[in-house]
């Protein structure tokens, strides 16, 4: 597994962010944007992806009268990509295309890590089984007030169980995640999604068409 | 975490070995003796025991077009372990129980680490998040002949995705029993259960008898 990444000739850009910070979004208008460019594109999300990943999420999102162990929601998550990336990212990456997925391993450093208390170490060594010597190309992580993310989520109507955290545990995440990228400058870009969509999306743009010179 | 077993009063003992050794016969067999003996008992087993578990054994155990990824495999089967101590096995032998699981922790060395090939240190490293300083306090690894195990599965009809592997597979996890219980002969006791189903109940009740100071 160490030099799995030797094969892999495609790119592999992840977008995090808290709930509302438009993710969805932006992930689209990048889409677009390679597909312009005659790249092929891949897009998928975490939990899930894959059917045994799909079945995952719904242990981890749906309500239940006695709640999860933090461990256990760690443990979930790495089971669905561990899968996701056998059966859909590394054979995507082999055949060179270039995949978006809505978040990956540092949203378990920043939900069960900074928003549950599970230790780095742990997690670390988690990851080092599930992926050893493979990261996204570029990690986005996108930012805003707390109120808009509040208003947007809002806006969407039913709440799973993450989106009815309290603001305390959002505001663990959203540090976590700042955290993150100030450790690993080259793989993070942090951008903000106060401003109009299309101004974010020129700005994601811009981040890309440097770090991959396109 | 690393000394909560200061904290637990009851006894834990796991069942291992392959399908078709007799592991649900002698669990209760030695369950009926524990209460003749006036002993607070719980049967339990893996994956399972809880909401989440029997979720999670549903997409370990089902058919899918798909094959599960052997990390994935190991990561869901400590997931429902997670969710299990948090929920059943701790909170039991804080209250004193003796808890008969039905497989723990050297299931997954046997069946994702012989079987399926997961290197043994890739399993300490999650047995190290997910139970640090914790193991059962006797492990009786039930044994047989193959043929006899074969034998007493088919007479059970419909088969799950893990009674369908081959034979190779079997001796794989078979060996790995026998090697796990070879380094660790205070916490182990390996029973052959080709005799009659009593003469291996008193066998299991002389060790746990002798083990306890029963």
């Amino acid at each position: 597994m160490a030099d799995i990444s030797q094969t892999l000739r495609g790119k592999f850009i992840t977008f995090e962010g808290t709930e509302g910070t438009g993710k969805t979004t932006q992930i689209q208008c990048l889409e677009e944007y390679l597909h312009s460019r005659g790249l092929n594109v891949l897009v998928t999300r975490e939990p899930g992806g894959t059917r045994a990943g799909e079945q995952v999420r719904t242990v981890l999102l749906e309500q239940t009268e006695v709640p999860l162990d933090a461990r256990t929601e760690l443990l979930l998550m790495f089971a669905a990509r561990a899968q996701h990336l056998a059966e859909i990212i590394y054979p995507a990456l082999r055949d060179g295309a270039w995949v978006l997925c809505d978040r990956f391993t540092d949203a378990s450093y920043a939900y069960q890590g900074g928003g549950r208390g599970i230790s780095d170490s742990d997690i670390k060594e988690i990851e080092s089984v599930v992926h050893p010597g493979f990261q996204p190309d570029l990690t986005i992580v996108l930012t805003c007030a707390l109120e808009t993310a509040m208003q947007r989520v809002s806006s969407r109507g039913k709440k799973d169980r993450f989106e009815r955290e309290s603001q305390d545990f959002f505001e663990r995440v959203h540090a976590a995640y700042l955290k993150l990228a100030g450790r690993d400058p080259k793989r993070f870009a942090v951008i903000n999604t106060e401003p109009e969509i299309e101004e974010v999306a020129s700005r994601i743009r811009q981040t890309v068409d440097s770090r991959f010179s396109l």
